[in-house]
């Protein structure tokens, strides 16, 4: 089973791919999708055609993605919703199911805890994927949740181990 | 030159081509694009078709969108944004530019104050077109307002006209 965790934005897109074997998890791929262009027009695109690539290589069997239930202000939510969109649309394209995650399920299923904080995730991201360093930038990391998460959700690991 | 206006939503696309013509102008086609879909992102597909798909039929020179400064909650943002990301994405892969205007930009140019109500905005729609009956529903109504306040940003016509 092979999990890709998206963190969308309309600069960058993070992408993270866990892959469940024996009840373990490890990461095969994980960074950013750095969006080009001199307008958002072009962002999207390059964001949307960018993360499809990542798609097409690893042929995930699911994305996992962040819900949104709180944001700074109204063109904030507006970007994050457009940078959202080219990824379910992107992902429905190739028949790869979308599966969706509150930010305090990620932090529980992470961490244990649904408060935990953002250094917390990235300290038990890099433990349970055993990294040799905290996965950057924070677009990644947070992707990497996201596809913890969902093997979680699915339990295609036990709880999870820290080795 | 020929102007298409979108009004995106996750549920239905309003659409609205108009042509300007020796200083007039005339709507050439409108309505609405219905996503199908049992999920979000089967909707999102099917809007991002279906609103291709009226690129392709009517080739416009360019798209009006409008510019979004204040919604309701987070949820409806989050959507809003998801629609608009899939009609940036839409009209970049067919290279067509596409500008965005205020919602009271769009109420000033149609109907010469940006405090008009939505029934002032249809009814000037209709009249400046020259429709024999007020588009419907309000995202068609919407789109050609769009596509107006383009056509008039352009100078492609001089002051419009009700005839």
């Amino acid at each position: 089973m092979k999990i890709l965790g998206v963190d969308p934005g309309t600069r960058f897109v993070g992408f993270g791919l866990v892959r469940s074997k024996l009840g373990s998890l490890q990461s095969e791929d994980y960074g950013v999708v750095v969006a080009q262009g001199a307008d958002l027009a072009h962002r999207l695109r390059s964001a949307f055609e960018g993360i499809g690539e990542v798609m097409d290589r690893h042929r995930p069997d699911c994305v996992s993605l962040e819900e949104v239930f709180f944001s700074k202000n109204v063109q904030t939510t507006v970007k994050l919703g457009e940078a959202r969109g080219l990824v379910l649309v992107a992902a429905c394209l190739r028949d790869i199911p979308v599966h969706e995650y509150s930010p305090a399920s990620v932090k529980k299923a992470v961490v244990g805890s649904g408060q935990a904080s953002k250094i917390q995730v990235q300290l038990m991201v890099r433990a349970v994927l055993r990294l040799s360093e905290t996965p950057r930038p924070d677009h990644a990391a947070d992707a990497l949740a996201l596809a913890i998460c969902h093997a979680h959700r699915l339990g295609a690991v036990g709880a999870l181990r820290v080795r």
